[in-house]
């Protein structure tokens, strides 16, 4: 039985979870994590970082130059925005979204789990709590396994099963942080905001941080991780 | 009506082609050549000219390392077969197969195509001539637009279509050589071949060459492309 599995590693909070998951359901993890010109590149540190503490076989980080396909916050000189209610992040499709992140992501992972041989996937993809991204929902995690069965020499072959798993995809953010809680997952290694301050502390304001320190309030967990101009 | 569509050009007679049959279908192409370390940059050079040539409005080379994921014989120091038959051409999935290569490519195009505001993606896969790709068969692409369709804004919003164009699929490579004639395709500047001598001529011995030969002597076509030693 194969147990190798590629796990796309963010820098967040929800893939580290996402990470300690593979490792609890018994795979040996190989973390993706995809340069893609975010505007901060303390996720990436993040990421490598929790890939050492968590004990990855192999950490590959892959650049791809989003912001040449521009088109989001993320990526572009579009502002991040900041101090929005509950009830106004929950409004559509975020500034924030990123034409086909996801798709992209799980396809630089498909073509590295099928070189590896294996076909099991994990991506922290969460579909609760306002995200409002499209490529977070369950349907289309399933068109893309569809897909992806039709796109591989794996996939055609049928000698290994191709799936992609989304332990998140129905928790509360409350949920996602108590789970990573009781998998010993180290928050302090993880970012969870898109406009960190020069000191490097989290900002606290925008749609990232707020939803985060909701997540932490509702499951009686401290945040590790310094907001604001605290030390 | 929007009438943008991304092509995605590789520098090979397939997709130089594809790109003829865009402009013929009325829309304004937007060139997308991924540089994936191939072992060969002649193809991008090849891509560069054969935009320019067709008057795109605009060619974008995105670099992404498929090195570092490895396994086949484009990125990976595997041996490219020659002097194989076409029967022996025909067996099975080929080692020149990139994992998920397709899926990696159409996912960016769909990111820089919902960027540009638009559904519309040229690919000149085939299906046809013994190929054995997986990632060339109608049902993959079909596949495929159902997930594109769940994963991004514009499919979610539904305010354009989004339809991955395939002229070529179904075509025989005479069929597909013929049809660039028509449409004004300079079958001089592309390559078909893996493995290109020296003196930048083709091999005329790989699998690709094989193809190329053969399907412009089935077109009654002369192919401008230099052989061999020939100059």
């Amino acid at each position: 039985m194969n147990r190798k599995a590629v796990v796309l590693l963010s820098g967040g909070a929800d893939s580290a979870t996402a990470m300690a998951c593979a490792k609890r359901d018994g795979y040996e993890p190989y973390a993706l994590t995809i340069d893609y010109g975010q505007r901060h590149h303390i996720e990436l540190e993040m990421a490598s970082r929790q890939a050492k503490r968590q004990g990855v076989v192999k950490h590959l980080a892959l650049a791809v130059n989003l912001r040449a396909i521009g088109d989001s916050a993320l990526t572009d000189d579009i502002s991040v925005p900041a101090g929005r209610s509950i009830e106004e992040i929950s409004g559509g499709i975020p500034v924030t979204y990123v034409p086909a992140r996801n798709t992209i992501f799980l396809s630089l992972a498909l073509g590295w789990a099928e070189s590896l041989g294996t076909g099991d996937i994990y991506i922290g993809v969460n579909s609760l709590d306002y995200s409002g991204y499209p490529d977070c929902r369950p349907e289309y995690i399933t068109a893309f396994e569809n897909m992806a069965r039709l796109a591989t020499k794996i996939g055609v072959q049928n000698k290994v099963a191709i799936a992609i798993h989304t332990p998140l995809i129905s928790l509360t953010k409350a949920e996602i942080f108590k789970l990573g809680n009781q998998l010993g997952v180290d928050f302090a290694i993880t970012h969870s905001f898109y406009d960190p301050l020069p000191s490097g502390n989290a900002c606290g304001k925008c749609d990232s941080c707020l939803l985060r320190l909701k997540g932490f309030k509702e499951a009686g967990l401290h945040d590790p991780l310094a907001y604001g101009n605290s030390q």
